[in-house]
């Protein structure tokens, strides 16, 4: 399975390397993921639907499911040169410590100040924002690493961006507010009074720490009252999907050119970003009927929209303001509790990846939160890299793997994602180095609670 | 002066070429920096005596000023291979938003977890103490790169790490302390009850925040009445600057394969490990006679070591249990305003590069902080990259040299070492954003009180 020529640590690609393409799965999707609805009327939204809330070239992404290739404008590729092409890196360290005979590779996004997959998306939107002239873009954050990435987008291109930051990741994580100013951008603790929906709540919860869901509200609402801007999202959307397709690209032009095939891929699934991107070309693959690959999604067990959670259309925020979405989902109403890896805590999940994994292309497993920083610190300590809480899922998961190759003695490649890096998630380190990391995994009853409440189909 | 052959954003080697040997630049001085004394009697350390502060091989390292190269052993090497070799970056979106003809390279040290350059020692140095068969390490942080990096070199070989931090950095930083706990190092607060140094300042000043000075005798302290333990620093030292050499080999390397000569070479310097390390091969080169290059080194106009100082014997430490050094200085009691980049707040500098400084083979400049800032901010929007303070220093005259070439037409080569990133020094850049930053430029009276307390030499 393996050969033996010399792999290096980390495999670069030059810059001439880098794609030139985004890749768009759909394309090759005998059943194509359902559509957005209207909220209304529940039918398709239309592409001037969209575009109302995002600028046009984004929205018409969003829709087109049969071009399989998106050019990469030459701006955004020049912008992807100061931290790209990311590399492939062979965890030698890591599996001299398990001692195991699988090979174990990740692909790592966290060398760029944003720390994570994010930015690659967040140009990829600010640039076609700014192409249609628009004055600047809204979005929400809670944990932060898309809000930097936007900010650091806009920054460079010079566009106005505003974004409203749960009330209380504002005031706990105020490093991550301080880097989005820098960047230039003006960041909001939502809820606020900027808003009509912002002061509805105030109003009524005076003392209230906010939501995604509120902040996604307010943001939505900047954005189509005000001209000129337009509402930006980090994951769940085909359009991510397709610009975060770059990770897999790079990555498989990567393990070719030492003619490395991955028996596995594990990726950590939130709202999808980054599991879509890093299986992008394999999956292709594997939809044309080209090769096979073991595609595993790893979610947290408090947060478990693909093991747990139901395939239907649904809202896409707690707001009920957004199209409705089929996909897995544990209902908009659903509060995971406060798993570290915030950017997993979503209720729903890609309706893309929902498909896929509804046609059984793919799986997903859930793991609890100490088994997951377990693996976080082994990874740390033995290569170097301090992972993130939610690319730590997808350590877990690969740990897992080569373990139980070294049980059967197969030398396996595995290969995951390793989306960001933990710098600004020492208060999680602190709760785990201190014994007093809790976790809680939702009881069928919780799950039924929200799920009764998916909004009726015709 | 510039070739026209296309130039990547990141220059990077390929693992093979990274460097097998350190540089030591004291072989090619011909008149060799003066050795360091024992306090008590004035004659120079010996082997012996500095043996029983830091192990053999390093104390061997830091009296070697006769052998020019020394083998980087496959183990550090190995561990090198996870983070290096590191790119020289071409600042090609910095160059545009200036406008200048100049061209613009940086050596990039901040892309590992440590988030700084300070890894390269702290492998080499926890590396020799291992061999030695020692149990652990004892060091002191202020800032905290220094105890981060020596926390991931100890914590990957299984030895033990003793950090004590400034009481007022472990309270003011929580998440340093944390990631270094991670990796598996122990970190007190200092002044502690577990030395005798320590317990004598609780007991005299029990509300004292500590001092970099008190955290050094109390690390130096437990390495020297603990049974396999020796104490290691993060700078100053001749051995630091050997293995920091790696940092100039490889940004000479990469920039040969282009046929980039660079006409100028910046660096921050606070105890001179970065400036020491980038700028070796070069001044080896000069001091040969086989080629010219400008140096300067920066300081914060707060801690104006070379700028501002005197050549002379002076103590290491505020504690005066160290050996004396010749060095430019301000005298070890002054205390530098609370300037952000903790890095730069050394009374003293590298006894190495003071002797070139006296010889005048580089030049030296300081600068205020808010201009450090605005160089740092406009430098993240441009590249991506949020700078550490300390590098930010070496920014700042690479972009006032850039825009100087914009006056003159003048298309220089410039070479700066990003030594690190600021992901930790948000609360500087929340001033910076606040309008609330100051700085404190000593005053000659300033001056006088600390550099009056020099040592009588006889």
């Amino acid at each position: 399975m393996n050969n033996n020529q010399e792999i290096p640590y980390k495999i670069y690609l030059s810059e001439d390397e880098m794609p030139t393409h985004y890749y768009n799965m759909r394309a090759d999707m005998k059943q194509k993921p359902s559509p957005l609805l209207n909220p209304a009327t529940h039918q398709p939204m239309t592409l001037d639907e969209l575009s109302g809330v995002f600028c046009r070239e984004l929205a018409q992404q969003e829709l087109d499911d049969k071009t399989p290739y998106f050019d990469i404008p030459a701006e955004i590729r020049q912008f992807y040169k100061m931290y790209r092409p990311s590399p492939v890196v062979r965890a030698y360290e890591l599996e001299r410590v398990l001692g195991t005979p699988a090979h174990i590779y990740y692909k790592f996004e966290g060398n760029n100040t944003s720390g994570s997959h994010k930015l690659n998306s967040a140009i990829a939107q600010a640039y076609y924002a700014k192409k249609q002239g628009l004055k600047g873009v809204t979005t929400e954050t809670g944990a932060g690493q898309w809000g930097t990435a936007l900010s650091m987008a806009c920054g460079y291109l010079g566009l106005d961006c505003r974004v409203y930051m749960v009330k209380t990741s504002y005031e706990q994580k105020p490093f991550r507010k301080e880097v989005m100013r820098t960047y230039g951008a003006s960041v909001t603790p939502s809820p606020s009074d900027t808003t009509e929906v912002g002061r509805k709540i105030l109003a009524e919860h005076p003392n209230t720490t906010g939501s995604l869901g509120c902040a996604i509200s307010e943001a939505v609402e900047y954005a189509v009252t005000h001209e000129g801007y337009r509402y930006v999202l980090g994951s769940v959307l085909n359009q991510v999907l397709l610009h975060q397709s770059i990770i897999g690209l790079e990555a498989k032009t990567a393990l070719d050119k030492y003619n490395i095939v991955p028996d596995v891929i594990i990726g950590c699934a939130g709202g999808g970003s980054n599991l879509g991107g890093l299986i992008a070309p394999f999956m292709g693959q594997k939809l044309r009927g080209e090769a096979d690959y073991q595609i595993i999604a790893i979610e947290p067990a408090s947060c478990p929209s693909f093991t747990r959670g139901v395939y239907a259309y649904d809202f896409c925020d707690t707001g009920m303001i957004c199209p409705l979405a089929k996909m897995y989902t544990l209902g908009c109403d659903f509060i995971p509790s406060a798993n570290h890896a915030g950017g997993l805590r979503y209720h729903g999940m890609s309706p893309a990846l929902s498909e896929l994994y509804h046609q059984g292309l793919m799986e997903a497993r859930s793991v609890i939160q100490t088994d997951v920083f377990d693996a976080a610190v082994l990874f740390a300590r033995a290569e170097g890299t301090l992972p993130a809480p939610e690319s730590s899922h997808a350590i877990r998961v690969a740990i897992d793997e080569a373990l139980r190759c070294k049980e059967t003695g197969e030398s396996k490649n595995i290969l995951f994602g390793l989306t960001g890096t933990g710098y600004y998630d020492l208060y999680a380190y602190a709760q785990y180095n201190d014994h007093t990391m809790t976790d809680y995994i939702p009881t069928d009853e919780d799950l039924k609670r929200s799920l009764d409440k998916l909004p009726k189909m015709d």
